[in-house]
């Protein structure tokens, strides 16, 4: 397996990787990445060239661990030298890697993935072998996905201890947005409108500190994201000045927040109670399999172990 | 010391109160809260007459610690039974707190108080003898306060383990509007976003999970706090919207939120490293007390131990 950027999340695939026993190699492109993994005793370099044809020599599944703006250059390099190795990325958004994918035309061997983990930090140092461990780890089942290639993904995933959860790039896109850049936008707006307030930074405690935490990311991180998402990004936006907008309305005419209290409250209980069922009972590449995949992940499934199929094991 | 009411706050009140060594006691309205605390080996009743009674005759000092609705006619039997006796409270807004205690006649023995402490559960059950150590406690120095009462307060608060924050009401109000209110509606705000969207809920993470913790909060409790605030709630909803709506609007314009998110990475990055010098050279009841420790609260500054002045033990 050949890791393709070794920073906080493809470092941590790496390490992961290794630690489940595959023969696993990375590349970074800064040297320093690269001194740092290989004192820690990982098999990595800062020539691309040279990942790229062991990758192709050995037919290994590339990971894209790299920003979105690096991808398209990123992809020029994997047409060239290692065009049909099977191919999966950990970016936080899923169509616009997909549309980079195919404008590059290697989408037939591309699954998209995004382990749903991370910390406020950042680099090779902020990686972990345990990062994934329990969390979720969506894999795409757009119409084009190979079922070969799927269950390499999937492999690495579940080595990983992540739960899989199988979605189209549109809807996890659009949950995404809710989910996390949009809490991104909330955590920057809180730490800017009390920024100005004296005295609020002396007493801030827990609902601040929890509310703010991510705006610690840094701030090319959350770009990135944010702006890759654009579009679902300015939806779940509009969402939510709404309904702001409306408890300060209420506020103001009938002093009363209850409104969106109330359904705050149900909302966050629901979550709290979601269900999370095992999807064990579909076989890849059958009839519709991308089609089931994707709706029992939208019912809350998720996968904790291999399904059987062209490329499983078991 | 007599503490009315023995929900989260006021029963970690009595029992931080009681580990410090004091004689405190307590009323709580619900007969099911005051054996709990019998239980626990506490001194409490449901007879709020009773309570009020011994507080008058041992001139002790009185915490109100009931929810605001509930504060106008706690303040009457108050005002009826132990009107002599110095006054604190440990509510979340100080300014209605204040106009209430006016409103009774009782300002010139009350000194507004704010343990910055809490979860997302309530009642006596969910009380900690530790919940305060290391929390700001606000209390105020508005132009009316006494010396003796303040020093009172001052030393409740520091047995209970916490670091005094001193400020004026309107001031303190603003900041609790801004690093509590705001992010309560913020939580409930994302919830209510994310409930919409298929597949959210699925894949939530450490975002949303920290964005929308207090969302679990209970709705009483949420609307309770904010309502009393509303005037500066009002003015920090105002500050966010506009925020986020230049952020969506930059989105679509441009496709950037670089603005917001340098701001708040900018703005979270100074919040933690705030300084929090230590208040020690001011003298209760000196001339300019009061606005020297409002000065102080302003700079940041925190009292871990007490002031010396016409209460004080040292």
């Amino acid at each position: 397996m050949c890791v393709l950027g070794l920073g906080l999340i493809g470092g941590s695939v790496l390490r992961a990787a290794t630690a489940a026993g595959r023969q696993a190699f990375g590349y970074n492109r800064s040297v320093a990445g690269v001194e740092d993994a290989r004192f820690d005793g990982f098999d990595a370099t800062a020539n691309l060239s040279e990942a790229l044809a062991r990758a192709a020599a050995d037919d290994a599944l590339i990971v894209l661990a790299v920003p979105m703006p690096a991808l398209p250059e990123l992809l020029d390099h994997v047409r060239t030298i290692a065009s049909h190795c099977p191919l999966t990325d950990v970016t936080s958004v899923k169509e616009a890697v997909r549309q980079a994918v195919r404008e590059k035309g290697l989408l037939d061997r591309f699954v998209g993935g995004h382990p749903m983990a991370g910390t406020a930090h950042s680099g090779w140092a902020a990686g972990d072998e345990k990062l994934f461990v329990g969390a979720p780890w969506v894999l795409s089942v757009d119409d084009h996905v190979d079922p070969d290639v799927w269950a390499e993904v999937m492999h690495l995933a579940l080595e990983c201890g992540s739960a899989i959860v199988p979605a189209r790039s549109d809807e996890h896109d659009a949950a995404v947005a809710a989910i996390s850049h949009l809490p991104h936008l909330f955590a920057e707006t809180l730490a800017v409108t009390a920024a100005d307030v004296p005295l609020a930074f002396s007493l801030a405690a827990g609902s601040f500190r929890d509310g703010t935490r991510v705006a610690a990311t840094a701030p090319q991180l959350v770009r990135a994201m944010c702006e890759a998402n654009a579009a679902q990004l300015h939806i779940a936006l509009e969402k939510a000045i709404e309904l702001l907008t409306q408890a300060r309305d209420d506020l103001a005419t009938t002093g009363s927040v209850a409104d969106l209290v109330e359904a705050g409250h149900a909302a966050r209980t629901r979550y709290d109670g979601v269900e999370r069922p095992r999807i064990e009972s579909i076989t890849l590449g059958e009839p519709g399999w991308r089609e089931h995949l994707a709706a029992a992940g939208r019912a809350g499934g998720v996968l904790r172990s291999a399904l059987p199929g062209p490329g499983s094991r078991g």
